[in-house]
């Protein structure tokens, strides 16, 4: 696919996108720089205090560029809701990105995470790229067309701060402050990752369902010289059932599930081979740390992360785990710990009953209890919007975007999926993998953010006429 | 199978056993409150040094008896041996028991396990019935005899103390010493239980086969959002592969291993069927709280317990176990911990390639690492040992014994039967289950010492005329 350019782009990226750059670029670091020195790390309970004042220094670096800024609470981490309004003609934009950030206890780190530094034409610090640092150069791209007089649509701002953890309150925020949204055209998202070296527009995510399963057999351990063979062995029995929801070669054999997958369209396919033509084997293994994979071949990798469920026993409760200790002990209650991928159009509910149904049908007495579910993403990569994006990374990065898929999850998408429907998510990253995205040495290139920043620009340009 | 009655038993009993009886039971009593005070729990290193001077305050009850007693090292823990010749021309008998204990820290005991008590008749201690009540009982028998002037065949007693713990070196204590064993024409062991309330003799025991089976697919964990489905989950594969070894009825399914079983006798199988039906289903469900068995039938049962070999998973290594958390982390490098109960014939290091085989043909990069490994024992029922065990039975405890299986092992066993080919092992049990063999409160009934005595000392008369 490839976008149609802005007829004046050329005109406004030298008036007044590279000025604003030449001009500004040094209190995009700075803030960069600020915002990275909240620890404001969603999976640890003691550094949720950290949340609501940097929401307000992002209010305070908004407000000044026109933005009204609400936060809004919930029973966990707020959010930010920032909005300009620019013409009652234009369409609504909203634009997500999220402020809080993975641990960063790497012993990796040869800088201290939360104080960040600027060398060598990179900010290094956690946060720095997933996702302060892509959140602020879209700001800015905001703001310099906002100064310039030029085109924008409406655009409403959400800042969350559980992303790291889950999203665990997105969904009730979004639907306590409903009346605060307006209905978006579409929404923005740049908090995804390149493929390798080349600019990325996500348009697949996984769901991800959590479950834990259970067999009690008895009330005590048991010894097997008296009774093995005779009483049930509740770890022998999981082993089995476990067996039955995915084989060697790490395929999902639950019955029905494979076969209600939604389909894949030609065009899909098509595209995936043409980004696996891309695809850096080498440097995934080298990722990885030279991990064993299920193929070597690109394609069937792309499409085990990007189309597939996938099925993996993550560990156990219950059981002996003393090292190079095995004693004869029976075990009598179990848990395994199971993780599910889901792809766009699996409902978790019904998963969850196919995966109960195929436990039990080894043992009735198999519980499953869901931990956690949420719904994979899919934008359809046919409308004005994508074509818009493409366009945005041709002129801000130069070269025509890839459409990825990816194993992860935004726990935002669904929700907003559920509450704005029909309008189309579009996802367009500013980082790359290399930069230690949720690794030691996180940083962001300045580069990445002058062509992000340009890249957000055109596509917001765009929106303002369509 | 009755035995026949030796023909001067009515008077031996009235004239000799019961003064005896009657005159010793409180030195009896005495001398095994003495040795229940050495704390001999061989699993647990800083209780080693108990042995030495437990064996030397045993000796000090066998010398006065008229035995000869050397201890005999080992790079473990010792071995006492005690030698008693009576005439050239009769037979020698090696009489096995051991003096190291359980541990016994269960909650439930209403006694200090090291400090004994007499109450009601029995006697509570850590080993009172497991096995120093059943060594001193026969060892009396023998002197009561002696001293009597009654025929005894010539005796050499060994007394092991790391039966609890494996016995990993009494092959070697056989081996070292071989030159201080007369060759014996049978071999007693009084260290198992009766079946439920009647008397015992077990003629099956397990060997046991403890291996880890582990799989390695990289240097580190990965992050199932990135790279599930195309990294493999080791976890995943270990449950493939360990599937194929045993099923959810606890059926042995490693190719080979079933089809290699050395047949059952009819006679065998009419035994285990006689016993079945004295069997006490009730008591087994409570015994082991409730336990959901695999089948409801005695008879089926016993038969996986003595005639099957089993195959239990007992826990993994690198895998998640904290409670209710699961990170969709991917493990790297795991371990299952494994047991296999063997029969009596099954050779351990053909089973080991047996099970390495069926794993490695679903992942040919499964390791697997033997921990230890013991043979199963089986001694022929249709001699003349165990028809005079048979009928010491009766003599002694007054009812006919029903011949059992254990599941369990008894590690000098395989040693005996490998140094002394061809000695018939004889099993004949003093204690009962519920006095808390391996369990709290363990006791030793009067009762069941009195008559122990009386069923060792029939058997050792009818030996002297064998």
């Amino acid at each position: 696919m490839t976008g149609t350019q802005h007829p004046n782009w050329e005109q406004i990226h030298n008036q007044t996108l590279e000025p604003y750059l030449n001009a500004q670029l040094d209190t995009m670091v700075q803030q960069l720089m600020q915002l990275i020195r909240y620890p404001s790390i969603s999976q640890k309970p003691d550094h949720w205090d950290q949340m609501e004042p940097l929401l307000n220094a992002v209010s305070a670096i908004m407000q000044p560029m026109g933005f009204e800024t609400e936060i809004l609470q919930s029973p966990g981490c707020p959010s930010l809701l920032a909005t300009l309004r620019t013409s009652p003609e234009r369409p609504w934009v909203l634009i997500y990105n999220h402020m809080d950030v993975q641990p960063a206890e790497e012993p990796q780190w040869t800088t201290t995470p939360f104080e960040p530094e600027l060398r060598d034409g990179r900010v290094y610090g956690r946060g720095s790229t997933d996702d302060k640092g892509p959140a602020l150069s879209t700001l800015h791209a905001i703001h310099c067309l906002q100064q310039a007089g030029l085109p924008l649509p409406n655009i409403q701002v959400i800042y969350e701060t559980e992303e790291e953890s889950g999203s665990k309150h997105f969904g009730q925020i979004l639907d306590t402050y409903r009346d605060r949204f307006e209905n978006p055209a579409s929404i923005l998202v740049s908090d995804t990752i390149f493929e390798g070296e080349h600019p990325a527009i996500t348009y697949r995510l996984k769901g991800l369902l959590r479950a834990e399963v259970s067999l009690t057999t008895g009330t005590q351990d048991l010894h097997s010289g008296m009774v093995g063979g005779a009483a049930i062995n509740p770890l022998n029995v999981l082993v089995q059932a476990l067996s039955q929801c995915v084989d060697a070669q790490g395929h999902v054999t639950i019955p029905g599930v494979m076969a209600e997958l939604p389909p894949v369209s030609e065009a899909e396919r098509a595209s995936l081979q043409r980004t696996a033509a891309l695809f850096d084997l080498a440097k995934l293994k080298a990722d990885t740390g030279q991990a064993e994979l299920y193929s070597d071949q690109a394609q069937e990798l792309l499409e085990r992360i990007w189309l597939r469920p996938t099925f993996e026993v993550h560990g156990f409760e219950g059981v002996q785990t003393e090292p190079g200790v095995i004693k004869t002990a029976l075990p009598y209650a179990v848990k395994a710990k199971i993780t599910m991928r889901l792809v766009a159009g699996q409902d978790p509910d019904r998963v969850l009953q196919q995966l109960t149904d195929c436990l039990q049908a080894v043992h009735p007495g198999i519980t499953v209890r869901m931990l956690g579910a949420s719904r994979g993403c899919f934008s359809a990569v046919d409308n004005r919007f994508m074509q818009a994006a493409v366009a945005a990374c041709q002129a801000g990065f130069g070269r025509e975007p890839a459409f990825v898929g990816s194993g992860g999850t935004i726990g935002a998408l669904p929700e907003f999926e559920r509450v704005f429907v029909g309008a189309p998510l579009v996802l367009i990253a500013q980082s790359l993998m290399s930069d230690g995205y949720h690794a030691p040495n996180e940083n962001f290139q300045l580069q990445q953010m002058r062509n992000g920043f340009k890249t957000m620009a055109h596509y917001l340009l765009s929106l303002a006429d369509l």
